[in-house]
């Protein structure tokens, strides 16, 4: 006998096939120990289960899965918003120890605990919002001690909140004043001492790093090369924030290194694409950080069709280029933004999203055998989730068959007035 | 004894005045009859209240004004999204039986019960998101019998609902397949058969309209000064859709007839500009339209400036250009798309937006005398309302004095379970 069966659902499993979202029509799902078992017509079900939700032709989906955040971190930077509307550059604030310096100096200053909160209650409104396995990177410490309270805050969020967490190293963020105008003795000590450190206390899963030109003050091939050696001496994935501001080939690094995924592209030549193909990885685009910083070039969504790379989408929730955590709108600003069509946007937050951290085999769609992570949406069809603008109407969220989350919808009708 | 007393809250009255917002930080608010009665310093207050909430340090605003919404409707637009995304426009569209047209045939196929349910629903959602006050359209009946049920569905939201609404009556919206080719025609009916009917029922506050030029299908000018004529006759105020699509001079329509406001104005002139100054008119802003239609020109926010014209925003609800329910999303595109400065974006959804709707004497700010309607936000200051994306922290909605929805937190933290 089945543990839980829901019956009833505008099915959206997001495997690849014939129907567009994979979609199963007045479907029904049974899942046992905390996986999926079965999936098919509402009106052939095979076998009994224990407990019954009858989702009243609502959307079911796969979880989601938030691929890439900077979601542990202390403060916040309106300050930065405020001051690029008034018109201020990149190096404007970092020269007033903005954008990521600032983070860095309120994440440093705060305590174990205060971290924890606040890190904690944004998990909370991702979870809220749909989400069962997010990424979470560190480098906002870009120190020793720091970086590994990051990390560890990052592990310690995945015990204690009802969500998988992926933890990525990022040291590689940006330069910390302590190494002013050297980054190469700060990869050095990255990879010297703090990633084995991090290592040695199981805190990485993934390896992230910031590639771009000197004008925007990427690490150069160079210094991603040996930070991206050393995570495979230790046996780790990598990732990378590539092609953001300019050209500077930081896809075809990424495809060097068989990166899982790069991040944001707005300047990825096809030459940069067709590396990211021959590696296999996955396009992450972040159209959080492309409104929040009022970009105009768009990352190349046509020559990842044409060459068969696979376009995941995040939050990238941080506080000064996407303080986000609605998934939904990332998918509308994805479609609208960059013209992804609906399909695309939500396989992004699911299918590619999964792949993108290594664990489609596991989640990412729904099929027997694929843990048992749903969202039951108040929404009649799964293009509705992009089509909507800031709306994300989650009734329930389940992990491994389990529900972790339950929203009553607003109902302000007053019968007795 | 005061009825009521928020106190230890950072209150934004958005009174105008030195501080920015209104600011009153480690501020007290006392309420009595559902009015102000006092604003001061948490530390110096002056009388007792029979009940005290302490806000711990968060966000206390005016309750926000929704100034122009097509939410009485029924249902989706999905599909105009789809095609629009493929590259459509907006004749495609009208071809295909979507847009205006489509929205059209679902509204007048719905009955009673079902328009007013789908309705409730999207307000409900709205309250939920700060909304204490809000303007309801008609416009997709485009007949008399289904032009007043609009009208009578929104009135009686009004009474079943905690929230006021103010009722526009838009039957020149578009015109109806009955009047195809006969504009003139139907702007006779709407004057002397539409109109008249729904002022019998005292089911009009306000009237509307849509003027651009032949190529967008608006109204003309002398078919909307017919129209306003008439409004002017029945002693109703006017608000017109103008300059959305082309520079049709709909702006100096919109002065002419002294409307209380003129929403879109993307291709609005200095001239236009001016006219709207010179009848004391508010700007009413719709990015969530601008977004979603992927308009490149930007409404001329320098000119509103330079002319004194305050600058309003809304929701715009409605299924097909822009299906959105959440005014901080709307105050984050406002600055991102039309870089209105965070105190621009608060004010566009409290004082600018009441006076839009000639209720600044009675609500818009927090000042003693005006209606307690409050909101209390998550949040440390009000430029957090616009600079976070799609994130809409309520904690609670006040009107009246009355507490008519209260959020909770999500905290998923195991020790919290």
């Amino acid at each position: 006998m089945w543990d839980h069966l829901w019956t009833d659902a505008t099915i959206a499993t997001m495997e690849p096939g014939d129907a567009a979202f994979g979609l199963v029509e007045h479907g029904a799902l049974a899942s046992e120990d905390g996986r999926i078992a079965w999936i098919g017509p509402a009106g052939a079900i095979p076998a009994p289960a224990r407990t019954t939700t009858d989702c009243g032709g609502k959307l079911l989906t796969p979880g989601l899965v938030d691929p890439h955040t900077h979601i542990v971190h202390a403060g916040a930077r309106r300050t930065d918003w405020e001051l690029r509307l008034a018109g201020a550059t990149r190096d404007d604030l970092t020269r007033l120890n903005g954008g990521i310096r600032g983070t860095m100096l309120t994440t440093r200053a705060a305590s174990d605990a205060e971290l924890f909160q606040q890190s904690a209650a944004r998990i909370s409104v991702l979870i809220a919002n749909g989400v069962t396995t997010l990424e979470s990177k560190s480098g906002y410490g870009l120190d020793l001690d720091t970086e590994l309270r990051l990390l560890r805050t990052s592990r310690e969020l995945g015990r204690r909140m009802p969500v998988d967490i992926v933890c990525t190293f990022m040291g590689a963020h940006a330069v910390p004043p302590e190494f002013e105008g050297d980054p190469d003795a700060y990869i050095d000590h990255l990879v010297d001492a703090v990633l084995p450190a991090a290592i040695a206390e199981d805190l990485v899963d993934l390896v992230d790093g910031y590639c771009d030109t000197p004008k925007f003050r990427g690490f150069t091939h160079a210094q991603m090369d040996r930070m991206f050696d050393a995570a495979a001496r230790h046996g780790k994935r990598v990732t990378l924030h590539a092609d953001q501001y300019s050209e500077a080939a930081a896809s075809e690094l990424a495809g060097r290194h068989h990166a899982l995924s790069a991040a944001h592209l707005e300047y990825a030549t096809e030459q940069g694409v067709q590396a990211l193909a021959a590696a296999g990885a996955v396009a992450l685009l972040l159209p959080g950080a492309h409104y929040t910083l009022f970009e105009t070039r768009k990352p190349p969504v046509a020559l990842f069709r044409q060459h068969g790379v696979p376009m995941a989408l995040a939050t990238n929730n941080n506080p000064s280029s996407s303080p986000c955590l609605m998934p939904t709108m990332i998918m509308s600003l994805a479609t609208t933004l960059f013209r992804l069509t609906a399909e695309e946007a939500v396989a992004g937050f699911t299918r590619e999203s999964a792949r993108a951290l290594d664990l489609l085999h596991d989640r990412g769609t729904l099929a027997p055998g694929k843990r048992a992570d749903l969202v039951l949406w108040d929404l009649p069809h799964p293009a509705e989730l992009p089509y909507r603008i800031a709306h994300s109407p989650v009734c329930a969220v389940i992990r491994g068959g389990e529900t972790i989350h339950a929203a009553a919808a607003p109902n302000l009708l007053s019968e007795a007035r």
